[in-house]
């Protein structure tokens, strides 16, 4: 029997001693290794935390105190600790537990978290409510030092330090997010730990100090102050303490004892303390810690080798865009590549690795990427911003207020718009259409597949106004990708099958499911035609009403929620051109999407065929 | 004649002396004065930077230099300065001179500003571009100490900081933003310029330092490399050196011979320079300086006295807002308020004198700010986060993943919804409804009159689910105020008017257009039913669909965009109900909006009872 069989609460921990501690934290390691190469997950991060989670849960009284776990991928351990052990398996599957913590979950689970650096704003809301309740307990936020280069992170310090709530910031530090270090805070992290010159003035200026002659008594009292300001500067972490936190560290996040010393001595402290911490990502596995970007999220891989388990697909839609952008680069100079700690995830690698002087990753900072973008556009460059949808969400403000505003020809690519899969709720994209189809200027583009992706990113480049192009989170359609480049004509859709009875109108890969519909639904006898949409602002007027006129019935079909949406944008147009009497269904998401495999969610939410044919057989009871 | 008479482009500054410029600064003082005396505008901030705007075209070669003005609000005398001194007296009028910065108005304009804490990241893509293309100008930022406690602006100096791009931030401190200092970095500011033992600590480790006496050789090491230690800990600015910055400073940024000096140090300098100066807002005018935080922006007020000019009208929404929150948390001490740098503009001086322990401005930090009132909902508080709809926009993904996802209750009093007249496209609050109302969770409602608005604040915090409300900066319509209380029933509109022909919908106080509009066409012989909306998410669709079945003619009125908006919400309706056939126009704008008084604008854009009347009539033609 392991001891993590024994481990029902964070209770359980309380008890054991070190050398149980080892043990369990291999267990766990074991454990996570063993279910995440078959259900994929955040492998790295995970194998990052085991000692940091173990402390935290014995040194501080959860769920009285609270823990909240910045992005929350990392909190695989905690969740294994507080009770949801024997679910674990069923971890990131549909109606399984989630990736992210989950207040529906667990009461140890106080804060949802899924987008970077939210945690301190909330550990500070906790701490002021506590205050205001006269209640008392300790509240903690988990920050990764990727997280910690994004604004909010700054603004929640900026808020903690001018106050006197109590609060502790764990920066867990490991000198990594997701894939690389970027940005002057990073820099300086990387100083305190590792500066051999750092430590050494350090040495220095206490062996000068403890050396200084006796000496005539205003020196003296000079002397004084000056060792008052030497220690000043000797302070690590000297840029938070200037923010007014307490810095402690840094400490090896791997030794249990010092962890637990450290969090002991921070709970003691009055107002905001920051303990910094050091960890390895993948830490006590091999493949995980030489590739910690790769072991960041994962498929399922192999325990032995690591290898991944290879699927035989086409390109995802992801990769082709990485392809594109650098076979567009070749030919032209002025395109530049910006994104926020999504290099990888989006494709670039190669961009960035062919074209440095190029290619921007400014960490987690997605507001600033775009009006950084919006600058490099004004000046005659052509950015290509590159991010997910999900994250777009985050620079909403900048796309409208930086960007199209002053009609700065910026690209967005929105990777991973629709549902996202095991990731869930807090990272489907699902309102992109909404939020971008509204800002005046924005033209917004959606492929039906890998290949109509390569002409909808050329043709971005060639208009003269800011453009996004939406697509998804998969293995494309599979269809050949043309050599040359295609420059579609701006604002027309793609009328792929006539029809006399009925209109389905798709807007991105679930064309797709309506060209399926419409042959099944031909079986039957009813003639139904397609439209790939292409375009939203513009959006093809023309054929949309001619289309419509004829058939008098129209099934609008997007992966994104309904409210504000594709369909939402064609009953707009038909109200706009004058159309009455037309019979619309509109299938889309009516609400947040859960977790789970792609295919099962679009089945849960009637995004599939079958829910096309039978909403369009509906329809054709109604008018004729 | 003046010598600012003089003065077409900042060519002409360049020869000018010392006395001249003291003049022309007086004068360029007097002139503000004058105009904005009569149009309102940003009086305070402008005063402030008479000095540095002239230092910095004397020490630039502007337009090939490049200055962007964070905010934007602050460059008036730039404005003058730049060949727009005569069309000055028109600025912040329909089809006159903006007031903030824009490129289609001068090539001495290279980027539209208008929200907080964007001119770093446009200053390191403008270095970034210019550094690709191999070009050679110089960049600068100027940016206020408010603006600095955005998390935009750590992001970009994070960026920059990492980078070796020439590019110099001049960080207006004049000790406050727009009203008063708020955060850990303001106190860090704060300490470089006023602390005196900070500036005692310098020179005693300096009188220590030179008096070392002599010491064996490796002590004399030792202490050399003490030295090089000390000298680190004696930068002011340690904060933005750690970040990677160059630090010079404080300047007293009302010496223009000082600011050249530092200026042309800065150009020197390679990679990112903060040059740290010291201004007072409302310099040389004494009731400007007095009162900062109301002469930030004013309305036409009395040169002699400083005395506003007062208008007999109704309270302001926000002052009926401002008058509730503190009933309400009378009442109620679970209320707590938060805003980010908006207390007194969206009226919460009060709650914030009464009750300072349930009030927190957090700074120009939006996504803080709600994320923040998330944890604080979480906790059985009840938090009002006050802030204008134009910096929502800011905060969206913090409203849709913090808090809607996890259903937090939190009040969002949405307060400068619809145009808001001078301020122009980048203040103008028509998005809020498109992108709240795709927000799962999120009830958003609209008050048809001030006392409608009062019952709109207490039912939201009785409701069970994160709430908007919405409303306009202007007077409210002179309606009695009720003493007691009364709670809207959730989702349910109000049938203000009986039709048979055709069906009027407005949201928010252009529902009494929609009235009047209504009178009139009954003397016509149409009689036209009205509905107030209220709400959004749950909408009325029983009342809205027997309504529109009855008349089968519809006109929805919104100051808002149409795309996504009410209007849009209604078309929803009807299709959802299998409503066909219906006559619709909607009523909105279709684009970003001038600048100008709200009335011109409203008459501009249709937004008037005349045009409600005219499309109203002409649907009468259509169907019956």
């Amino acid at each position: 029997m392991r001891l993590l069989d024994k481990i029902d609460s964070p209770t359980d921990l309380k008890s054991l001693n070190e050398s149980d501690l080892t043990v369990l934290a291999e267990e766990l390691r074991q454990e996570m290794i063993d279910i995440i190469s078959v259900n994929g997950g955040h492998l790295a991060s995970n194998l990052g935390v085991v000692e940091l989670t173990l402390a935290l849960h014995r040194v501080f009284d959860t769920p009285t105190d609270k823990i909240i776990w910045d992005v929350g991928h990392q909190a695989y351990v905690h969740k294994i600790l507080t009770g949801r052990k024997d679910a674990f398996k069923t971890i990131r599957q549909f109606h399984g537990l989630a990736g992210f913590p989950k207040r529906e979950e667990s009461e140890y689970d106080c804060f949802d978290t899924g987008h970077a650096s939210t945690s301190i704003s909330a550990a500070l809301g906790f701490a002021k409510a506590r205050d205001i309740k006269k209640e008392n307990y300790h509240v903690v936020a988990v920050i990764g030092d990727g997280a910690m280069s994004g604004g909010m992170a700054y603004e929640a310090m900026n808020h903690a330090g001018n106050s006197d709530s109590n609060l502790i910031i764990v920066l867990n530090d490991n000198e990594m997010f997701i894939s690389q270090n970027v940005g002057a805070m990073s820099s300086y992290l990387n100083k305190i730990r590792t500066d051999p010159s750092y430590d050494r003035r350090k040495k220095d200026v206490q062996k000068f100090i403890r050396n200084i002659p006796c000496i005539g008594s205003s020196m003296a009292k000079a002397a004084g102050r000056a060792k008052d300001g030497i220690k000043y500067f000797l302070v690590p972490g000297l840029l938070f303490e200037e923010l007014g936190l307490t810095y402690l560290g840094p400490i090896n996040g791997h030794d249990i004892a010092a962890l637990e010393k450290v969090l002991h001595q921070a709970k003691q402290k009055k107002g905001p303390v920051l303990v910094h911490i050091k960890t390895c990502k993948g830490n006590g596995y091999e493949p995980a810690k030489q590739s910690p970007d790769i072991f960041h999220g994962v498929g399922p891989f192999s325990k032995e080798t690591g290898e991944m388990v290879k699927k035989n697909a086409p390109p995802t839609y992801t990769e082709v865009f990485g392809r594109t952008i650098c076979e567009l680069a070749e030919e032209d100079n002025r395109i530049v590549a910006v994104t926020a700690a999504m290099g990888s995830g989006t494709g670039l690698n190669n961009f960035g690795q062919n074209y440095p002087e190029r290619f921007f990753d400014v960490g987690i900072a997605e507001p600033h990427a775009v009006t950084f973008a919006a600058a490099l556009a004004l000046e005659g460059l052509k950015p290509v911003v590159s991010m997910y949808s999900t994250f777009y969400q985050r620079a909403y403000d900048q796309v409208l207020h930086d960007v199209c505003l002053q009609n700065a020809k910026v690209v967005f690519a929105v990777d991973r718009a629709g549902v996202v899969g095991e990731d869930g709720k807090t990272h489907h994209g699902i309102f992109d259409i909404s939020f971008f189809r509204t800002i005046p200027n924005l033209t917004l583009m959606a492929p039906k597949d890998e290949n109509e992706l390569k002409h909808m990113i050329h043709t971005a480049l060639t208009l003269d106004n800011p453009v996004a192009v939406r697509y998804p989170r998969s293995a494309g359609v599979g269809v050949k990708i043309d050599k040359e480049f295609e420059t579609l004509p701006k604002g027309k859709a793609e009328l792929l099958r006539e029809g006399q009875d009925i209109t389905l109108i798709g807007f991105g890969p679930v064309v797709n499911f309506c060209m399926e519909a419409a042959k099944q639904l031909e079986s039957e006898g009813i003639q139904a035609g397609v439209i790939n949409l292409r375009f939203i602002n513009p959006i093809d007027r023309e054929m949309v009403t001619a289309e419509v006129q004829k058939t008098g019935r129209l099934v609008t079909v997007e992966d994104h929620i309904l409210a504000g949406g594709m369909g939402s944008a064609v009953l707009e147009v038909l109200e706009e051109e004058g159309i009455q009497g037309t019979a619309v269904e509109r299938i889309g998401y009516d609400d947040y999407v859960e977790h789970g495999a792609i295919p099962l969610l679009h089945q849960d939410c009637g995004l599939t065929i079958e829910h096309i044919v039978s909403v369009s057989r509906e329809l054709m009871k109604n008018r004729c």
